[in-house]
């Protein structure tokens, strides 16, 4: 019997995603691994929109599509050989990883070797439009931009100890899987902070007041907030920066300015690490700059195709500097949501203060929201 | 009672390095954590040379200097406090560090935030010329090209356990407290590397050849060795390497043909580190360029003053690589030099096969023999 459901689908974009609320038909059963996903709610990050506006055919992008990664829902169905969880658990859904590549196999998922495929690309066999269509689907293992689908049981991470199945919190939780997990990951397993550093957040979204919440649940001697709107350094003061530094009033395209404001900001204190969230060329470089000795710059934010930047190589060899690129902040999501969970349940990672609820049909307003920078965290709510 | 002996003393520089062998004397006695070393050996390192090749004053760099880090010795004396080794002992020096900075408390002593005063300026009250000039010493500590000196505590590691106090052994084992300690951390701490690691020697070196017979004992799958002259190739493929790239023949400015050229040895495998040891831009570019998903290339080769490098950041971020600026391969001496001397005992670690021994008067030569590549690793014997 065919499963009826409601998705946003992505159709190739014009000047930019080109998302439309359709019926959506599942094109099978689920098989060996795969479970069956009501979805609750799913949260919109920035790589749903940065894959949706790929054009057809490029680095294998396939349209239709359904995205959406930061999926929140109750098993309705388990396949052969699922251990993850059982009918009527509740799930948070995260990326997809192989398991049996040479970096899966050394506790480095997020790097796995199929991650394209796995995960930008998906399965054609799993969802159809109304008419027929065939629909890329199990995107990051889950397309959780449709209110069924089956997922992969990689994506899955079991949360029946924190929230019960009937409860709302699920509403509110869904993008832990992705951007959240990846501003927390980067700081407690990429960057590994201590209470004695300095860490520095350039870019004021989900990804960077998770960043900040974390060092402040660390307890980091400083936590600098950069960002060029105001109103983002407001909430990241009140989710833990100690000092901020708005960049709307710099001429950001000049690197050695935006280094001499920040170190001015902490009196040349040594800042230890930088979580670079925005991807944009003046501030990497300029974050780089203003790192102190044996500091590191965790690029997380992902910088414009075929982009270049110019590092003073001899200084860094100097002040042994590190430039990292990390995914997913390093994290396998089975492992750090119970901690972001515990943490939100004792009030420390307070995540209902960024995000913002829509209903499916709205999608296309929440995206706008998002891109203007009126919302931090959208989250459609099924 | 003043101590008289023999040093190689550097001038100021003319067209580099200006040694000359003289006489000088101990201005003092040993001080608390102080020892009184007789050197039996030293090991001539770049660092030698890059230093004093610095025009007076610049980066706090006075002449007259001593220069020498890879000492080799016996106690004479120790000051008050010290705890490392009594008189007698046979000792190899290291690198000096304070021990109190946030990254000392931390592990971290060879990024130590006292490193230039307390490596690379030195102390001017340990020794004079026979004119009675200030000579600048305690260079790393040691300033282990004066015959006999007192040298920092902190440089020290006792080799009690390996070697007799009459032992010709440390004629040899100089080297190990920089630049084979360097090359052998970089693979060990630095890399951590595994089995399963393909792994990319720049630079065949006393640095590039410590990584490359660390990397063999580790058992790495392809180790990989670059050089332009073919001789140091051979040797590298004697010490361990499977693969060799000679880039006398390439057009080592063409970033790009390096990476391809790299690529095409090992069927497009992935590379998961580059030790680069030349600091030579284009070495380093492409080096990035050919490193394979979740790729580290750690810079330990020293560029020249102002250089910059051009990275394609997109790419880097699509392929997680890294770009890692460490010194002393992340050593702590008195652990890692244990290892060293454990491996050269079992005849895993031969460095007898890249070493060559001068009298100390002969030090210009060893030098010009280093500087030209006929010698890769020169040891002035006292």
């Amino acid at each position: 019997m065919e499963t009826h459901t409601s998705a946003v689908i992505c159709y190739p974009p014009t000047a930019g995603p080109n998302w439309k609320v359709e019926k959506v038909t599942l094109s099978r059963q689920v098989q060996e691994h795969e479970l069956k996903i009501r979805m609750v709610a799913t949260g919109i990050c920035h790589t749903d929109i940065f894959v949706s506006s790929i054009p057809q055919g490029v680095f294998g992008v396939q349209y239709p599509k359904v995205v959406g990664h930061e999926g929140a829902g109750i098993v309705e169905e388990v396949g052969p050989g699922v251990m993850v969880a059982r009918v009527g658990d509740p799930v948070l859904l995260s990326y997809n990883y192989c398991g049996r590549c040479d970096l899966c196999r050394h506790g480095q998922e997020p790097y796995c070797l199929e991650f394209v495929p796995l995960n930008l690309i998906g399965r054609d066999d799993v969802l159809k439009t109304a008419d027929g269509q065939t629909v890329f689907a199990q995107f990051f293992g889950q397309s959780s931009f449709a209110m069924r689908n089956i997922v992969s049981e990689a994506s899955v991470v079991n949360v029946l100890e924190f929230v019960q199945p009937g409860d709302d919190a699920l509403k509110l939780l869904a993008p832990l899987g992705c951007g959240l997990m990846t501003g927390a990951g980067a700081v407690l397993n990429a960057a590994r902070a201590q209470p004695h550093d300095i860490i520095l957040v350039t870019g004021i979204g989900a990804v960077g007041l998770a960043a900040i919440m974390t060092a402040k649940i660390i307890g980091c001697k400083e936590i600098i907030a950069v960002d060029r709107v105001p109103s983002r350094l407001e909430i990241a003061k009140d989710l833990g920066a100690t000092k901020v530094l708005d960049t709307g009033a710099l001429d950001t395209a000049a690197t050695a300015t935006l280094a001499q404001e920040l170190m001015k900001l902490i009196d040349n204190q040594r800042i230890s690490f930088a979580i670079e969230t925005t991807g944009a060329v003046p501030v990497i470089e300029g974050a780089i700059g203003a790192l102190g000795k044996r500091g590191r710059l965790l690029q997380i934010g992902v910088p414009a195709p075929g982009a270049n930047i110019t590092l003073p190589i001899s200084e860094m060899v100097t002040f042994n500097k590190v430039l990292e690129c990390h995914f997913l902040g390093d994290s396998t999501a089975n492992v750090l949501l119970p901690r972001l969970l515990t943490w939100w349940r004792e009030g420390r990672f307070p995540l209902e203060k960024i995000v913002k609820q829509f209903p499916p049909e709205n999608a296309v307003q929440a995206l706008q929201e998002m891109k203007s920078g009126s919302t931090i965290k959208p989250i459609l709510v099924w």
